[in-house]
């Protein structure tokens, strides 16, 4: 049994979740101490009524980060997709269902939103991460392709 | 050469895009005819400072679209993310580089607004379009997971 929270990031995680964020095998090469830049891009997401920046609380530690985006479109009839990004557990508590709980909590934000699909893109590299994703009902479907500017 | 302009789209647009979005083999089993359900959608994205419907126009004429999306982040330093969704060429016009013309434009874009990253997600079927892709720069790097909620 857990008494985990989850609730929209304030200031006072941001230091926290770039740690999460930067413990992490693809994620420790791409962040820096920059905490200024940090912040104003946490102002950004918290300003917008279509991005949730979520953490996990577990008697006020925090055990888990992911970013919600609610992308309006007009195909499925004009439905908003949810977009799961971001998604990272405190490394001593993984492959315990926190993870699950963080998804299932996701998706039932999209649910009351209207959301009609749910989508996330994860490295090839992360094979436990498709596994966890196929177990809560996601298909591989499509191939996520990036690019750097 | 072609006279091609890319525009934001307007409610004058919102048929024709809804016809592109279905004149494909995966898009045609999921649009319906409720058109007040794609003007309030283009409602939403056209207010979305993060969001743009956008068209290619050749005199007048609607002969593609596509959707950006700006994803504000934490990571990488907390530079926004170009997502490109809902692409379309006219049946007629593909394999004569509009779509390139269109995908270019829109890394400018998001150059031009200090994105790192550009992402898209393309189903598995769509090899044609997986060649088109890593011919503009971007690695089929990850899987794209779907859910329907």
């Amino acid at each position: 049994m857990s008494d985990t929270v989850f609730r929209p990031a304030t200031h006072a995680d941001v230091p926290g979740i770039v740690a999460l964020l930067a413990d992490d095998a693809l994620g420790a090469t791409r962040e820096s101490p920059d905490q200024a830049a940090y912040l104003r891009a946490f102002e950004a997401i918290d300003a917008d009524p279509r991005n949730a920046l979520v953490v996990a609380d577990r008697d006020g530690e925090l055990v888990g980060t992911m970013q919600l985006t609610f992308i309006p479109g007009l195909s499925h009839n004009g439905a908003e997709r949810l977009q799961i990004e971001a998604v990272r557990v405190r490394s001593d508590l993984r492959g315990q269902g926190l993870g699950r709980e963080m998804i299932t909590w996701a998706l039932e934000q999209g649910r009351g939103r209207g959301c009609r699909t749910a989508q996330l893109t994860t490295h090839k590299s992360r094979v436990d991460a498709h596994r966890f994703y196929a177990g809560l009902g996601f298909a591989a479907s499509h191939e996520g392709m990036k690019l750097v500017l």
